[in-house]
């Protein structure tokens, strides 16, 4: 029998390889001669690029870059075992989390840090570059990201702007002249789960703004700074970034990333799922096992369970999700090819206690799946 | 595919025929054409009247009674459907919830309530009576039964001895020639899962006196006038009940019934095994499901689920467990016929939260349980 093991993280719990490996650990107690392969899966948010060092084999790169209020901090990317992809989240270098509550003000916040860090990852010379852009306490339409590498954009006096949403206001220029060269050789995908547009209603101010900060007036004017910037980008690149579905992602990142050579923007977990030949495996299985921390109703929104569930549906192989929590909403995944889902919670006690449960608790879910699955 | 539901109640949340039902309907909506068979199960303890009414399509019947400290209240017992067995639980006249806190005292609280039950089915005419004997306020060594049977307990002045366990001490005399004359008619089954004996260290006033308020003097007190109620009978009846594994349950009950006709001391679930002839329905199914509030290692000593599982066994049935909660040292029920267990909490909630959600909880791991087993 042949097992594919392909979790998501269960979120301050465990990482999605140490799921797996709880997983493993309590299924061969009933099945010791089974052939378990473990992927370690993410969609794209937080934990992707551990999911994806771990699923190959690869290794964590620390680096200095700019936080987002202009401070150094110590970030990471990630390197496949073979070297030829690099694993990047936004958030390690412009995450929400680096920004002090009282301090968080998008008018203000750069980008630019995940720039530095997509600089480092060239110069390993990779030839793929996977960004997952969760989490961004910025909205400067990705401007910090193209500054970082190169990009410049001048006002009025043709003098360089500065960072955040509200120095977009003043873009007279755009010139991608200087961007680093290596751009041009890498295939560079971006982990994108919404279809905001830039701006507008729907857009990357209105609707992600307020959560980074943005007071009703700021939203306005980081509305009105986005659009400024999408109507150069239109008139001097010829590119339109303004109405694109996705292009509202991470306070316009989205956006600003299509003025990168060879960028598309995918689902997150469709991502993961290709960079590690999911498909490859669960052609070969008899069973797929997925999870996550939590399940509901918004889990067939592009999360990693439902991501799984759909490969191995394409090869009719049965699906079993085990997670930390289950909302009572969550009967809709029956439909998108999740066969079973079980939670791990034994006991009632504290979130924390039970989060230190987590390992304990998914090796005995697993035992008990895998025993049943035995004498039925 | 025919499938036997026979779970203990969810104490505080479902009672046994609610979680069959749950049960069912969960199963139910996988596999629509499969026979279920719902066996309301218990072990004796709190609940087994409502299991074995709700098994037997029988009635309950209120009735008033003696409570421990002498009031009166209302209380109740159980009729079979064919009205051939009556179901008695003792804590429902003598049980320890029916006495404050600050009024507990075994000294003063008799079992004539439970005795008063009894003689209350036996108007009846019912050929068989199942005692459970779990939960009560009393030390009384089952001599309050025995009075409101038509026992005559007299002291040195031939006058009858008063309620309590303290009044044991002036016993002189025992004279059971004017007992119920129906009580040598019926079959007596008393619900025993405790080895103790009447008297002495482990005896009923040492192990269990302290919960129902005795203090250490108390306990001296309580063990002596057990051990001259033991005596006395061991000279005018040549009954030995001092020394006797069960003699000490529910403060010498186990020993006092001893004294009646017909009365055999047997494990609760093996009572409520028999009564509900849950073997035969056993024999012709593809599988067994059982359950309870919470499984740990102490369910192998007598609880539902173990039980259930030993007949399952005899027949080679795979059996599936579902609880409430699940401790962390339940393994060891592996060993004891349980092939696997599933935990029903969904979320993280206050406890009387996730009492209330019980219901819908069992219903989706019973669902999830069925979907398994149709894809493996």
């Amino acid at each position: 029998m042949k097992i594919i093991i392909a979790p998501d993280s269960f979120k301050e719990s465990l990482t999605a390889l140490e799921a797996a490996n709880a997983i493993e650990e309590g299924f061969s107690a009933v099945y010791p001669n089974a052939e378990f392969v473990k992927i370690p899966m993410a969609d794209g948010g937080e934990g992707t690029v551990q999911s994806l060092v771990d699923a190959t084999n690869g290794s964590i790169i620390e680096t200095e870059v700019t936080a987002p209020l202009g401070n150094k901090i110590t970030a990471f990317f990630g390197l496949s075992g073979d070297r030829k992809t690099a694993f990047i989240e936004m958030s390690a270098a412009s995450g929400l989390h680096l920004v002090p509550p009282e301090k968080r003000n998008p008018l203000k916040t750069t980008s630019f840090g995940t720039g530095e860090l997509i600089g480092s990852a060239l110069e390993y010379g990779v030839e793929k570059i996977i960004l997952g852009i969760g989490g961004s306490a910025t909205n400067d339409g990705g401007v910090g990201v193209l500054q970082a590498l190169g990009g410049k954009f001048l006002d009025g006096s043709n003098q360089p702007i500065g960072f955040g949403g509200e120095a977009l206001q003043e873009i007279a220029q755009i010139d991608l002249s200087a961007l680093n060269p290596r751009l041009s050789k890498v295939q560079f995908e971006v982990a994108c789960d919404v279809n905001n547009p830039l701006c507008g209603e729907n857009g990357a101010s209105a609707i992600f703004g307020p959560q980074k900060g943005a007071t009703p007036e700021m939203v306005g004017q980081l509305d009105e700074s986005l659009a400024h910037f999408a109507n150069i980008v239109q008139q001097q690149l010829q590119l339109e970034i303004k109405e694109k579905a996705g292009c509202g992602a991470a306070g316009g990142m989205g956006g600003g990333l299509l003025l990168l050579p060879n960028v598309t923007l995918k689902s997150g977990v469709d991502i993961v799922i290709e960079a590690t030949s999911l498909a490859q495996f669960v052609e070969q299985a008899d069973l797929v096992i997925t999870g996550e921390g939590r399940m509901d109703a918004q889990s067939i929104a592009g999360k990693t369970p439902i991501g799984v569930a759909k490969v191995a549906k394409q090869f009719n192989k049965p699906v079993i999700a085990i997670v930390g929590c289950l909302r009572e909403d969550y009967e809709v995944v029956y439909q998108y090819g999740i066969d079973c889902v079980f939670p791990i919670i034994r006991n009632l006690g504290s979130l924390e206690e039970t989060l230190q449960q987590g390992k304990a608790n998914l090796i005995s879910t697993a035992q008990n799946i895998a025993r049943l699955c035995r004498v039925v």
